[in-house]
């Protein structure tokens, strides 16, 4: 079932039945190398999960590493989830945005878009990323970019991505305090509030929305805040993930009010999982709320309780939430046809 | 699943989701006719069988006569699986090659292209083909065709058509002692070694390839040789068969050959069943290694396992193995969701 979060059931209602290209957004931080910060990965080779996830989304094979990335407790990645949906109902297509990863994926005939961009620096000494220009890249990348099919869903693979969104948002100066999710269950806010001290504490009074970005982003969420405004509303865009999509509508926002802009978002909307939406650690709704324009915002009811599998219990328990697009395949799934009983079956064969 | 025979998976996970246009070559040659050469028919009404499987695709009855093609031991066409994909998962549009047929398919509505061909001769009496007239019709066809589907899946129904396949390739000089399949499991060895000693000898040593192909060939083969060459990798193309598709690749590799040409390969691919891919009477990647351009090759590992009809158990006993583009309609099933499950039921519908 697809429940919303913020606005009504029509706009992704509206998608039922129709294919969708998945582009899945890809980016390294070395804020990731904080030892304990992110649970999105292999300890000593979260560098490589975004490369990963993206090998097996679109291959079914791992090929950067000799096993697909499990967190410490064994949770398995969330690209389990949104290749099972390809397996069973597929994307038209998937094509990949190289936004600076440490190692490339090993994939021919998928199309990755890149843009030259270098993996950003540990945000607790400053990300140190030219933001202006790759806002600029992200609306010159939706401003030229065609879609063969009749919607878009955006994922990404950011390894601490939510700690580097929790930062951007703080440094931009929303009120968000306990509102961001992370990949562990018990965040470790001692890590993880130590680094954004310190992050903050590089931002300067006279900075502007850039200055900041520059020092306490991620390339995922400067770089999608453009490809959202280049697209202009052309075509509808599911920005499939929890409080880090929801941190590049913050961003939009932002930037908006800089330039005294508007945004249609009648064509704009942001799926996420069960996991997010009904997390105690963090608050997407209010999030979203924090916005001046309207969103519509969906989660999938998804969940593993229809299996025994215990790595995938883990997800139900609230180890893992979302990422890899996984709350948008879901309900990519679920508009055209899908059952939470193939959904599991599909993703428990991977686990065999 | 979809497994590799020859390259890496990237080319087939390509296409995942995308929906092809299906095109099947026909063609007769009276080699069919020989006694006992062939299993795939209904002896006396062999020719017959292009006529019937293209009839059977396209509109799921047979109308050329009462009922659908069976052999002697009652394993039924291949046509069965690519009709029981094309109602599970449709491809976008069928289109027939009428390659030289003694009996026109009696069907409206569905484009066939006709250029003019007659069935050609028995290679033991020598084909009598004017393979330089049929493989430039080959060139202009795939020069002109404009696919409007995001790739094509070519297959193909000639009866004794492994036959002629593997005197084509011994008439072009290669290797390929028991690399032909057939469509009988216990291969009539005495009956197409005597067919090929005689094709072989109407061949002289001073004989270009467009001489050979005239003698001891058939028009499927030849025509789409020049198909793939004229298409020149401007659209996705799966050659759905097994070493019938293998030796039209080795006419294009002699031609190149002789020509001093060379083919850019990147779009171009070989699907096939695992009931030829597991063959223990012939070797597909061997025919495959014997290119000189390398060639992403695969087959669908689907069986007749979770079947107890009779018949279709034939299937894996090895007694029909390929035909009407079977193997490609499998991986293109497969490539959109479809479960073993669902496609044996499906074909089982047919027997009823």
């Amino acid at each position: 079932m697809i429940k919303s979060i913020t606005g009504k059931i029509d706009f992704i209602e509206s998608l039922r039945g129709k294919k969708a290209t998945f582009i899945l957004a890809l980016s390294n931080t070395k804020t990731a190398n904080i030892k304990g910060i992110t649970q999105a990965g292999i300890p000593g080779m979260i560098h490589l999960t975004p490369t990963l996830d993206s090998e097996f989304v679109c291959t079914g094979e791992v090929r950067s590493l000799e096993n697909i990335a499990e967190t410490p407790k064994g949770v398995p990645t969330p690209a389990l989830i949104t290749r099972g949906i390809h397996l069973l109902n597929p994307y038209s297509r998937v094509e990949i945005l190289d936004l600076g990863l440490e190692v490339k994926p090993k994939i021919d005939y998928f199309k990755v878009h890149s843009f030259n961009i270098e993996p950003s620096d540990n945000i607790a000494k400053g990300a140190n990323i030219d933001a202006e220009t790759l806002f600029q890249k992200g609306v010159e990348f939706g401003n030229s970019y065609e879609c063969k099919d009749e919607y878009i869903i955006l994922g990404e693979s950011v390894p601490s991505g939510t700690t580097t969104a929790m930062a951007t948002a703080i440094g931009l100066k929303y009120k968000v305090d306990h509102a961001f999710s992370s990949s562990f269950k018990d965040v470790p806010n001692d890590i993880r509030e130590k680094t954004l001290k310190l992050a903050l504490s590089n931002l300067e009074e006279k900075y502007d929305i850039f200055d900041v970005l520059s020092k306490v982003s991620d390339n995922m969420l400067i770089f999608n805040a453009g490809f959202i405004l280049g697209l202009n509303n052309k075509i509808p865009l599911v920005l499939a993930g929890g409080t880090q999509m929801a941190c590049v509508l913050l961003i939009v926002n932002r930037i908006l009010q800089l330039m005294g802009g508007t945004i249609n978002t009648s064509n704009l909307s942001l799926c996420t999982t069960k996991w997010v939406a009904k997390d105690e650690n963090s608050d997407i709704k209010a999030l979203l709320e924090l916005l001046n324009f309207p969103i519509n915002a969906y989660y999938s009811d998804f969940d593993f309780s229809l299996s025994s599998h215990p790595a995938l219990k883990l997800y139900d328990q609230g180890e893992a939430k979302e990422g890899v697009g996984a709350g948008g395949a879901l309900i990519y799934g679920e508009l055209n046809g899908l059952s939470q009983e193939e959904i599991t079956k599909k993703i428990e064969d991977f686990l065999k």
